[in-house]
């Protein structure tokens, strides 16, 4: 039977030999006579599955020494909370800038607790670029940012030069490309992008942020105590992890992030070029702050939405339906996705072209 | 190959049927020729999914009008504070039950934000009876509890009149026999026992608790938030969802908790009366405590251990070793253990105590 090309927005494409790998341990793990969601997290077994992700994590991303790699639960939803309650002080004031919906639900979580900063927006243009005109001040606690914005289709090409700790919402370009986790105070990115199935949220955070802040941080929200007990305060989630574990094996075996950084950028090229070369489409993202992952773009003429949804559905292409809020169509193409999905995707927007 | 016979402490033991089914939809779920796993949680495959788990938790517990279930990440640990944020007043006041080491945890979370009564403890017993000489004061914000104690084997078999918003903790024995969810403000309760694998928390909380204390509550720790967006906030864990519906289909389709109550205590029945009539064995829980789900028990002679040890590894009996604060044996005899290796394990102790 023909696959899927699947353009999912999140979560999204695994890999074929992952979902397979993962499937098996469903049945039985580890040669244990017992499937991989019935085994005790404290088991030796699963305490070498988060092990090794950990492991993967710290070397496919060159991870520096003095830095914890931690899996929790809670998504970025929670990320916002945890990055207010690990580096903001009582009272304390922190930048944030504002690149999409996302970004906007972490101002208003930091805006709970202290003083926050909005150094730039590109909200009056629907999102469209990522606001660069800024200093950051030196006087603040951190400075927030969110590296690609899924709905709106832009993505930071570098980060701000900053004399205080820089934290990152990587969710949904995390291990596509390379990146200077030097440059970083806290990364956190919840893994249902590039990373596994939904339900486990990975952390990347300089050792020096435990206890500067001076904080109670209450227990599930404390970094320290997760980087503490190796990810296992608290029962983790088994399956979220262990998929992510083979994906992050799958990224590895091929070549790592410059095996990525590659294919990514082929494919970003690929579907970008034709959006631009198409007379019926065009993008909806300034040009230089397109994201490598998520691709928005329009139909000229509305006209043609019949036809070129009836090719695409033909194709057996799934998700490309843009968000409520830009309209149109949006390509995610995230690490899983094939080259030839999207090729696939580009025939159809060039027979359009050819019988519109 | 003969099955092994799971008593693992959690994550544990899942019906063979619910692991089939999950096994398939990491494959292929619902035929769209996709995983579960990278489909997105707004599909209206998934809601429908979120929509018969919901459906079922409160079709199964009977659960009121007025009342929201709603399927969150993090666990009890987060659950603890979850319960303080929506259910205390800034610089409020609870009473908790201190029956070991959960409730310990729940205890310190709370203290962090107001004032905590322990209105009677079991530690210096090292937690093997529940307290019961208390009142639950009337000027308090609630009062919370922790129905099933994993590590020390004692269940409350029944919970106190009380005059304030009752929460309870019921993460272990939850699903296990009949509750009168009327009786409770709020019960949360980690996935991992009876519902499926870790991942997922379940929560179950009466609507009048939303927005009553007057708190700003970050938004992932609102329940009010969640409930309003039917579990879909932020994205679910998909898989762990899946898997708690598909527990719960099967629960339902074996006739609910009266059939589930019945079977329980029956695997509980059997194993205490073994404990009890073997010469070689004894109980570490007061009687009127045990719990129904783990049963905790020591050798009165260490110099049987290796010979039970070598009895019931040889019979494919899989995760009896005791927690290290209590030591012995502890068999968890979760909904999903079936009857036989209840029996199996009698037959252990009862071959021990023949060639000793």
């Amino acid at each position: 039977m023909a696959k899927v090309h699947n353009y999912s927005a999140g979560p999204c494409i695994l890999d074929e030999s992952v979902l397979k790998e993962a499937q098996a341990a469903v049945g039985n793990f580890d040669n244990l006579d017992l499937s991989l969601l019935e085994i005790s997290h404290r088991s030796k077994n699963f305490v070498a599955v988060m092990d090794e992700a950990t492991a993967l994590v710290k070397e496919i991303l060159n991870v520096p020494e003095g830095y914890s790699v931690i899996f929790l639960q809670g998504g970025a939803s929670l990320g916002f909370l945890i990055t207010v309650m690990n580096l903001m002080r009582e009272n304390g004031k922190a930048a944030y800038t504002d690149t999409g919906a996302w970004a906007n639900k972490a101002i208003k979580e930091a805006k709970l607790f202290g003083d926050v900063d909005v150094l730039g927006t590109s909200k009056d243009a629907n999102y469209n670029f990522i606001p660069k005109d800024y200093t950051v001040p030196s006087d603040i606690d951190y400075f927030h940012c969110t590296s690609n914005n899924t709905i709106y289709g832009t993505q930071m090409k570098s980060f701000p030069e900053c004399s205080v700790p820089l934290v990152c919402d990587m969710s949904s370009d995390i291990f596509s490309k390379s990146v200077d986790i030097s440059q970083f105070d806290m990364i956190y990115a919840g893994a249902q992008k590039n990373l596994g199935p939904a339900g486990a949220t990975l952390y990347i955070v300089k050792d020096a942020v435990f206890g500067r802040n001076g904080r109670s941080i209450p227990a599930y929200l404390d970094l320290h105590t997760h980087a503490s007990k190796e990810s296992m305060f608290n029962t983790p989630p088994v399956f979220s992890i262990y998929v992510s574990m083979l994906t992050l094996r799958w990224l590895k075996a091929n070549g790592g992030i410059p095996w990525i950084e590659a294919r990514n950028n082929e494919k970003a090229a690929l579907l970008y070029n034709e959006i631009d070369r198409n007379t019926l489409f065009e993008g909806t993202a300034n040009l230089e702050d397109r994201s490598d992952m998520n691709a928005c773009f329009v139909l000229k003429d509305e006209a043609h939405k019949d036809a070129f949804d009836k090719l695409w559905n033909a194709a057996k292409i799934n998700g490309i339906k843009g968000h409520r809020s830009v309209g149109g169509y949006r390509a995610s193409m995230y690490n899983a996705l094939p080259v030839e999905s999207v090729q696939l995707l580009v025939d159809c927007m060039k027979e359009l072209e050819k019988t519109a």
